[in-house]
């Protein structure tokens, strides 16, 4: 039995709940703080989970003894500040995807983990779930071929309002960064880095990106083509063809358990992957796994990933001319 | 009750066998005449299927009185030269699709179907299955609201032979003209003429395009993909997102009848088209129908059309300096 984790969240808004309610099924891992620059915020979510501790500055919780991994889930602009900060107070690190809005900030946190021998991961909790762990056994094991062409789109129909995250520029709103993550990631995971870029972009009144198509293509002349809106509710599948046969990823792939492997046409069987009700135990899981194994790192998602994911986003962003107000 | 059209074949060849099997189940329609450049398949098919004149040349079914309409079936390099010899007698003409190798080409054949005051159509026969019909009623009535975002793939696995049509330059082989003008017929129907063209290509070693992937960009901000590959085996489905449902075309969506429209996320209904087991028929029956309403071409797969379509997939070939030999 490996030892109990203590967990400090930064950031209690939506997905740290659900991150709070993740933590609940693990034995192993408690939560020791939260911190909010809203004190009502931390103390309101202090109750609800009984956590022992709860902060209106993040500094407190860094510096928090008793905690052992923080869990970044402030807004996209702030994932690099906090992080960084952790990690320099000597806190292991889970950050809510993406790590951060570019690979400039990226490089900054992986710098920062390695110097301090910290772990540090994104928080990219789909890669962990058992489906994914199944479809990489169908890839690893020749069934469908090498894979040749991968399409995924993920796209929720957000009501307009400027002032909310997902549409705010100063808050590294839009698509790409919050839900086109999870396809590019998607894309990394079973071709690897892209070696072109080619795109369709629409950006919202708020000036950030509503809708984009991304075709990628690769060295060994493999494509994808991701589709990510927050103006558009999309099927949220995906398909992956390879030499010999297909994946398909049902609805929402993203949070999903159910898949289909068709071969040479003819053989086809739909799986459900068991999975928790809670999809973020298994990379809370991960994260534990590898800090008992003291590394800085997750190989599932690693580092070098997470830049490269980034490094390809804001060649992206490069062809649209589009910036965050504060780059 | 219209009259009797007598139709005449060109290039007695595998599709000329199921337009031949068509014409059988048309009440109206007969076969009148067959040409071949071999005169002894030119009389293997006359005498399968029970018609009267065969020719080991072409002009002479062009000549013969008795033939109303001509169905041109021969490889893609011959469809502009072949149609064009039918109009200036006079004839109607169905051609097979691609109507032409190029954009030029297709031009040539409307000026003189034009100048001889017949009719011409490119053999578009998905267009007229009744799947097709009901998915035109579904997006007229705004079910799924505007159409956004289109995804279209056709990929057959054909073995490798530099001889056969298919991987042959000279004989305008490659997955764009043969198969993917399927596609790009689908989102010509759907979305209209784009704007803008992004690409992945893939050649075969014999220097036709084995497998693209197609970006199109529409003024509205409409997006198509379209996949078409003749080295690997894809699901060859289809996808319409709207801006409030979808419609998913089912495998093989060309020839298909069956589809599913999602309205909001919650109402999900699949359909099935009744359809006759040879597809052709009902491109042959709007043939007839124009002649006898005295048209000269089908408002349906308009002339017009036709040419943008050509035009998409000239700049389409221009981007990957991919010109064939006799261009």
């Amino acid at each position: 039995m490996s030892k109990t984790y203590r967990w400090g969240i930064v950031g209690p808004g939506r997905i740290a709940h659900r991150f709070a309610d993740a933590i609940s099924h693990i034995k192993n891992a408690q939560l020791q703080a939260v911190a909010s620059t809203n004190m009502q915020r931390a103390e309101d979510f202090a109750q609800k989970y009984s956590i022992p501790d709860h902060y209106d500055n993040y500094e407190q919780l860094f510096f928090n003894d008793m905690v052992d991994i923080v869990y970044v889930a402030t807004t996209h602009n702030f994932h690099c500040d906090n992080s960084v900060c952790a990690l320099k107070a000597g806190k292991h690190v889970l950050c809510e995807k993406p790590m951060a809005v570019n690979a400039s900030q990226v490089k900054q946190m992986i710098k920062s983990a390695q110097s301090n021998n910290v772990f540090l991961m994104e928080a990219m909790w789909t890669r962990f779930l058992p489906m994914m762990a199944e479809v990489r056994d169908v890839i690893r094991k020749g069934t469908i071929g090498t894979p040749q062409y991968l399409h995924a789109d993920f796209g929720v129909n957000f009501e307009f309002d400027p002032q909310s995250r997902i549409f705010n520029p100063n808050l590294a709103g839009g698509a790409l960064l919050d839900i086109g993550i999870y396809c590019f990631a998607l894309a990394s995971m079973v071709l690897g880095k892209p070696s072109n870029i080619s795109s369709s972009i629409k950006m919202t009144e708020t000036g950030v990106d509503g809708r984009s198509t991304v075709l990628l293509e690769y060295d060994g002349g493999q494509v994808a083509v991701l589709l990510q809106a927050i103006d558009m509710e999309t099927p949220a599948e995906a398909l992956i063809i390879g030499s010999k046969g297909t994946i398909k990823l049902h609805r929402r792939w993203t949070s999903g358990s159910k898949y289909t492997v068709t071969v040479n046409k003819r053989t086809e069987k739909t799986y459900k992957a068991k999975t928790h009700k809670n999809g973020f135990v298994y990379q809370i899981r991960a994260v534990h796994e590898c800090i008992d194994a003291g590394k800085t790192e997750c190989e599932l998602m690693s580092l070098d990933e997470t830049l490269s994911i980034a490094e390809t986003m804001d060649a992206l962003r490069a062809q649209w001319g589009f910036r965050y107000p504060f780059e």
